[in-house]
């Protein structure tokens, strides 16, 4: 049994917007050596979010939009005379900013449509940290 | 420290239902023999989900209609162009589609009224896999 | 690897109410003794809930009016014949009952304005628990 942690950095381009890290999560995991386990994918952000989604831009585009529903910027938030994005708070909060996915045979297991997104609340912003803990043997 | 994983299947017969799980999570983590740790339960689906929940018929109702409420099926998604389901994955991904509870001598901690569910968006489905695993000593 | 779990209780005295635990969670963790891995925070609770937010008075009150607003109390439900609290037991199962935080080197892995807070759905109450478990090395 181990534990493998490593980081990587993303900007992002837009205030509210998806970005696929699949590819990048992928990367670490390999490079963990690790064969059976989990892997925590953690935003340490308090206005960004993790989500596993499948990568159509038809979806991409609903979920942002189901993010400015259900958590609309600038309704009366208290929070906003002091920084103005309580919305991207409720948002980061309520919807996460971690998901786990089991590690086997070094592989991640997901579903076929379930891909490990960034979500941005808040951009554009240069640098989204994203952690990533692998633990198993 | 070990890592054990176990999966089953389950078919679904409503297009939104709640299942409880609880008892095929428990026969798992007692074949793992594990003693201390934490269990993590997932769907690797991108339409389905977990919730950990009260099985009382009333409540299963309530969640049941709150999912409908709150995703509700066509209402104008970019995704149903090509797959009629963008609200199935909206719930699958804000939901989320993993729990965790701790072991402890070789129990669940959870609360009385806390038990794992499968959450089904996008039923009948004659196959969801609920994939586990208990890492611990 | 090890594996290392506490608890701690705590009142509440309002029935929707958010409560900074992160110096309660960083004791446990530096108990640990461990250096790198998780942190697992769960309310063995099915009314309750724990999120990652940001401890501005301003937000803290944001956040109980969301609750309310997306989970309201009586609004029709089945549950509540039996005990009137579904909107407690919605708001605990789709937001949650458990945050996962990495650990690394001693110390949690969070963002600055990502403090770990207890959630009441369904208050006040004279005895929540938080149970912990790190998993690490």
């Amino acid at each position: 049994m181990k534990v493998y942690q490593d980081e990587f950095s993303m900007s992002t381009s837009r205030r509210v917007q998806v970005i696929d890290i699949t590819d990048r999560v992928n990367k670490v995991v390999d490079k963990s050596g690790l064969k059976d386990g989990i892997c925590q994918i953690l935003v340490p952000h308090a206005t960004a979010g993790i989500i596993l989604e499948e990568n159509e831009s038809g979806l991409v585009r609903d979920i942002e939009k189901k993010i400015e529903e259900m958590f609309p910027k600038g309704a009366g938030y208290e929070h906003d005379r002091i920084d103005d994005n309580a919305n991207s708070h409720l948002a980061s909060g309520f919807i996460g900013q971690s998901r786990i996915l089991p590690i086997k045979d070094g592989r991640i297991v997901r579903g076929t449509w379930q891909r490990p997104m960034l979500l941005e609340f808040d951009g554009p912003r240069s640098s989204r940290r994203v952690f990533i803990t692998v633990i198993g043997e």
